[in-house]
């Protein structure tokens, strides 16, 4: 269980890294929508590891097909079935630690859960699995673009402890290109190269960083987000915190809001033309759960990669001290590569809540 | 939509302030599970308006009846109805507010939504909908203490900028007649005169405050949460900022585990018995979104009250410029009172998620 | 589990007949739709016991109370909560029978599943829940008029071996009132008297019959229902057999296509106007699983009620051989009561597809 | 939408006839079960055109891969990904008629309800979407039989006019083997010869015919089905009904039930060891929608192909009157192919049932 997200525009995903290959069926996604292959790839390529030196160099060459839904370009209404093969099988070098769980991987609790050892340990836990999540995001995305010209950029706030925060004033004009112009996805070339030396450093000492990714949605009408349990930011979080390594989620002014006083942190309203808009956005774009029409903002937070090089002292399943080696190659640092992915999810969310609240409004 | 919550394990809330009541339907408590009124009605105590000079004076007088599903003290394995009576309706006290969408709340938002503009305004995000989550969440509770010994205590742990974290060590003994010892909820009597006196300031002020919950679950055996989107963490995540004024959820390390290493951050195991345990809990008790048998700990952030007594300059839906000042009684700090709500959340996820394990594990 | 239907107009019902009442929550309804109690109250008075000599004399005055969702007589897109209060309660009926599992009742099948033995037997087995569902499908029904036109009427079309057939052209007309002309619901005069002859003849017996119940949706716009698994019909089929006591379903031509040709089966397309007719409509209405704008009609076959005044052989938990005989006062024939249940039920699965509709068609 | 089934237990579909396949993910298997793709090839041999004169000469040669979710011939506890290419695809004996919808068939209400005209028509109303279903249900076969002795048997018992009951004291003992020894799987030696003729007749004639096929499940444990709308019998109904072109259900008595009196229907208990079990199974085996013991055994109707040799009279999209004769090769009847059809689909739903009783007894 567990693999589906969304209500009406509906993904699932499916694939462990040492099985045939990983994919998703898109169920939802109206007819007659324009998709293009070619931009589903460009986002697995944002996420491919091998990008840079930064990140790890195995090489996935990872290509998206699309199995059914689409015909001449445009989608059916039917589900949209993505599949990308697995190319780069290489169990070896996870054999040997299979009677080992992995410190802050998810080995232990997937064998606690299913009462099985295999091969692809914590598999779905993998990071491979969020190929499926990019391609599908894409197709939402692409949906959400052409019927309501909403756009997503994410890029990389903090890696270790260098941060970056966006002038407010920026997030309207920010654009993907901008974000991509240094490997690290951080849109600040100053801030760009203090982020690619920590990662540097930490590869270099086989150690590995964690960081934050911020992420802002344009062009978002208002009224999207149902009321109580699936709000627009409360999906947002769930669809956050269920990437891989994701620790904390925060919309708007986030835990500094907690600090602020209501007069202070009250968005009052403004005109702007025949609608009204905000003259501060501390909301982050979401009031009682619902889109306002502001600016969507929002911030993850990643805990380092838990594969390092380093040697570490833990023990294996019958509870024997053992000294761990990590032998794949890894990331020293994801956040670069979670980007795709970030946007991936705040697209799957928002091509949901779209639909859904078609059915609230007849008028 | 978005009024239910769970899979196995299922709650339906309804109700406005407005209306005659607001309730709940859990569908899925397993039959034969002791449920005491008493012990609901004690949390819906807790949620209270006017419990204490902290909050606000109106006195709800809150009495939950249940509906179904429960017979002779012990659940049915039948929906559980559960209904509060509405009997302070003062609308009067919004109706000439009808035009003019209040700063920070959700009465904008709802009428681009709804395209109705209704006494009840934002009523679905109006505090008085988490008294259903808390009735609900309490059967969750008891069914989760009884079957599990799972045990779950929130406690404030910020207001405004008075910040109190609560020593790891005590996280095992922490009590709810400890956290209750003051009327703000915080257990540390030091911190808890500060931050009464920030809220009596704030009060004074006609202004509000923000802060932050802890919460930490013990006992969650290994193997609960769902792979991929049903992540323990991901659903806890929906859980917490589906509630009113939450912006921002971490859990384990959180933002503070972005700054990390990865050598450092990894919770290596140690032998515990027949079991394995960590020697650290950066992680919160989750890896891969499942649990590991570790203290689950996680913190929510919520944004200051909106509704405040001082004057806000804003402007009506015609976008005429007007002055607000509130003239409901309202908390100048809702952190005391939240405290019950955030533990109701955390018991409707872990009971979903123990139900679905108990799907994968057949052995 | 179970107790909720619908994707997007969702309801949940609870309640059992010896708790506090029986009620439903409907999730999902759009706002500004003309919510009127006094037509929800009618149709529970089509369902309510007592209302003939042909049906069980108790007296249940079954008042509906909407809890929520509704103000000044429009739905505001909230949940609308649903209660009528249980005022009849007997238990002393029913627990002298607490050790013997009534035959073709739920008792024993419930017993099973949920390992406790309540007064409440099969509870939610038990017809009163179906009052739950007659008030929400009202609303649905309220919902599909308003917006679409749409009309629903069903009517007695078998009791016992009486077996009556609306002459296809009269599908077009047959209004509730002609239903409703006779107490045994069926259209036609003279097979009503033959009907009621029946019924008269088993209550004398102290013995019970079934019937078929048909229905005809007019005004249903082409394009609802889903592919694959939700198809208009495949829902329909599950709304009807959930309903207690039914044990067919068929649509269109049903079980006697089953020995057409292809040749004569096929609905061959005429033109009409600006859109296309069909010159038969053996599909009753239903084109892989989506409507194609013709009638849509149906029927339900329910088995004879399994409570009866006859003494019957059967035996204790235990296995020790009894004598039992029904003490409760029942209907000799549910038919003409179930009446407004399948309209109900066939409210509630054209609602839910309307709305999935909406998102389907972005053009 | 609609391309999943189940809650706990969870397929989805994907892939229409002229893509590059057809698949699905069956999300929610527990882990460790024995999965045998020899086994589940066997079932789509069942299925396939062209294994008899009496179906389609069309061979389509498909093979299924598992692309995730088994290991070692074990289910990993995560989603198990099916797939089958399309090899056959001849997209030119569609083309021409794609300004004209065939009657009965579902390419009319496809373009109502999706506003566009593919070649692939109402793609997901192919029968080829049915080899998914067949390979899920294969999996959820192998679970039930494996975990509980689940035995599911589906056989002709129909063809045109040609009727055939099994003696119901033979359904306990009936194999597949013996439904396949008749190519149109009929395991009456004479009534298999009368359909067989009956079905050469109307392939001489360019005609087409339809029938009924009967199933039973045995072994399948008291407590199985969930209260009101998710009962047993009622998704049973919606899985039976979403086959393409079945038009029928009912379950035990059925429609002939309908005529029974309460006396002679109810199904009296005797002892037998420690646990009860009926006189007669007029009940089908479900009683309130909740398994009781008993043998579930059920029918459905199936249409007559509406794809025929003859020239049928129909009107183009714009409503000129035309000649259509049909130029692909296909089934004069179907029947022989859908039995391992309504097998998969009453796999796919005790499957979902019997994990989701788990839930409900904890004892």
């Amino acid at each position: 269980m567990g693999s589906s997200f969304g209500t009406v525009f509906r993904t699932t995903t499916f694939g462990e890294s040492h099985g045939a290959g990983v994919g998703a069926v898109v169920d939802g996604c109206p007819a007659g929508i324009s998709i293009s292959l070619t931009e589903i790839q460009a986002q697995l390529e944002r996420r491919r590891p091998g990008q840079s030196r930064l990140t790890t160099p195995r090489q996935e060459g990872d290509e998206v097909e699309i199995l059914s839904g689409v015909e001449a370009g445009l989608s059916l209404g039917t589900p949209i079935g993505l599949l990308v093969r697995n190319l780069n099988q290489k169990p070896g070098d996870y054999r040997q630690m299979a009677n080992i769980p992995r410190p802050s991987h998810a080995d232990y609790s997937y064998r606690m859960k299913y009462g099985v050892n295999s091969l692809s340990g914590g598999g779905r836990a993998s990071a491979r699995e969020t190929l499926a999540r990019v391609a599908a995001g894409s197709v939402a995305e692409q949906f959400l673009r052409s019927r309501f010209g909403v756009e997503i950029i994410a890029w990389v706030s903090q890696v270790g402890e260098v941060t970056f925060e966006l002038p407010e004033a920026e997030l309207e004009q920010l654009s993907r290109s901008a974000v991509d112009a240094a490997a690290v996805r951080c849109p600040d070339p100053d801030k760009a190269a203090l982020m690619t030396a920590a990662i540097e450093k930490a590869a270099a000492e086989k150690d590995s960083l964690g960081g934050v990714i911020s992420c802002v949605c344009r062009k978002v009408p208002a009224g999207w987000g149902e009321p109580v349990f699936d709000k627009l930011d409360a999906l947002l979080a769930q669809a956050m915190i269920s990437i891989p390594a994701a620790k904390g989620f925060m919309l708007g002014s986030g835990f500094a809001g907690a600090a602020m006083s209501g007069s202070r942190h009250n968005d009052r309203f403004l005109k702007d033309g025949d609608r009204l808009t905000t003259a501060t956005n501390f909301s982050g774009g979401v009031q009682g759960g619902i889109s306002n029409g502001q600016l969507i903002n929002f911030k993850v937070a990643f805990k380092p990669v838990p594969t390092i090089g380093k040697v570490q002292e833990t023990v294996d399943y019958e509870g024997n001290q053992v000294l761990l080696k990590g032998k794949g190659r890894h990331d020293p640092c994801v956040l670069p590569r979670a980007v795709p992915i970030v946007e991936a999810m705040a697209a799957l969310t928002l091509a949901d809540l779209a639909l859904r609240q078609r059915g609230n409004s007849l008028f």
